[in-house]
């Protein structure tokens, strides 16, 4: 795609830790936009994130902040996203860009498109025009400390309208995610759950599940592949209840397909039958070796 | 414990790829050995050892080499390692101190005791002196050139001395691998298979039944989570079967641990219970956070 270059004059963050934080220091590194204003609910954080040059300014007000906006982007955790804009919705300026950088989809566009039939006509329930995005950069850390400017590069953002999104808009939040540096996919909402259920949520369970099945006293004796294996244990339980229990039904899918691959190797394993472990092995470092490190 | 610093005049290591490299580099770096001497199937990583500096010298026979050590290091796959010290045992002078790095001890302890006993007298059906080792210090990486001194630096060397092991032997192989810059610890051959099917045996299943359950079109939307938990999975797939197949019963009991852990995720993930959810998430990340990066 070669898109024109994206620009906003004023851009609103609404949560500023390791994905809002990154969003501002590369709007900022990008002279994407002329003025980066955060929001959040705390106050350290908020001038953390000033501090370190991801945003311009901190506003005091939710409502006074996305209202001077062009572009409302919402990085907090899934389950405040609903609710969120909703209350930004009632405060910007009609015809408003918005977006989010939530891990899960589906719930979240589905809450804004019912609002949006709600009052009648294609949009008439809305001032704003949102489509759901997901940077799907994350990692164990948090906070705007962990915040980098390159985060998005090379990376994959997915855009996910619905069936009813104007394809303009969708066109505007997928030139947004470009201008990062990410590329771009466009894709259901539903679509995205599923495919994010096997590629992050369920390995987020047994990563969790294979760190809290180690005894304490077998900690000393791990290395390089039970490190690797967990590190996303490590990440922030409240948020993570959030994404799981918002995306339960394909998680337990994707849970249900590693525990049938798993019980493969565990039969191969418990009839002594080398060849098949050596096959089924192989595949597995195959399709490992198809991402790259 | 402030060991005498240890010196070979000359040691043998048999196979020379990441971890074998790794002691020959880690001997000469730390002046160690006067001469150390490699011994493999492959010409070409012999050659390689050689030209990295791992090895001062390629064998061309492995009972010349062992004939001429002080002390043997076998850093093979644990299939091949049984048979190795048969033949190294009746080539080398007597008194010489044997060693492996097997990732697996339980079986290669009980085929050296098996030998031994059947030979009449403590130690008297046996010309060198096997005490078996496993520095806790894996990659999915191997060969020579995924090499590195430092490789034990900071890292566990476990030491496995079966019940009738004269405690200087034990002592001297601890000071062996000490003396490569690994903390030592000594314990039983079958705790630690108990505790390695736990740390990376299970892992590394868990790891490949990962990336195998991915569908193909879902590879480009991995992150950071999804190559961490998955990387191990990159190992070999030979050396791994065999690991697995000599630990099959602990494997399977650390895997049945494991879904244990996860059938809870999962009632509370399927119940919607927030609260569990996010105090499963919890302690798994304290048991993470224990570990460190």
């Amino acid at each position: 795609m070669n898109a024109p270059q994206a620009h906003w004059p004023t851009v609103a963050i609404v949560g500023v830790g390791l994905i809002g934080g990154s969003i501002g220091l590369a709007l900022k590194a990008r002279k994407l936009a002329d003025r980066v204003i955060g929001v959040g609910r705390s106050a350290g954080s908020l001038a953390e994130a000033r501090r370190l040059g991801a945003i311009d300014e901190a506003a005091a007000d939710l409502d006074t902040a996305v209202a001077a906006a062009d572009l409302v982007v919402v990085a907090t955790g899934v389950s405040s996203i609903p609710a969120l804009l909703e209350r930004i919705d009632a405060a910007v300026r009609p015809g408003t860009l918005l977006t989010d950088a939530g891990s899960t989809k589906a719930g979240i566009v589905a809450a804004w498109e019912k609002g949006r039939r709600g009052r009648g006509g294609t949009g008439g329930g809305r001032r704003g025009r949102f489509v759901g995005g997901h940077p799907v950069a994350g990692s164990h850390r948090r906070g705007p400390a962990a915040a980098e400017p390159r985060l998005f590069e090379g990376r994959v953002a997915i855009v996910t309208p619905a069936s009813a999104t104007p394809r303009a808009d969708t066109e505007a939040i997928g030139r947004f995610w470009a201008s990062l540096g990410a590329t771009v996919h466009t894709m259901p909402p539903r679509e995205h759950d599923r495919i994010l259920a096997m590629t992050s949520h369920a390995p987020h369970v047994l990563a969790a599940a294979i760190a809290a099945a180690t005894p304490a006293a077998a900690r000393r004796f791990t290395a390089g592949g039970w490190r690797d294996t967990t590190r996303i244990a490590a990440g922030d339980p409240e948020l993570w209840a959030d994404i799981l229990l918002d995306n339960a039904a394909p998680v337990a899918t994707a849970l249900e397909r590693i525990a049938t691959l798993t019980s493969r190797f565990r039969a191969a394993l418990e009839s002594g039958d080398r060849r098949r472990l050596v096959s089924l092995l192989t595949r597995a470092k195959e399709d490992r070796d198809a991402v790259g490190s």
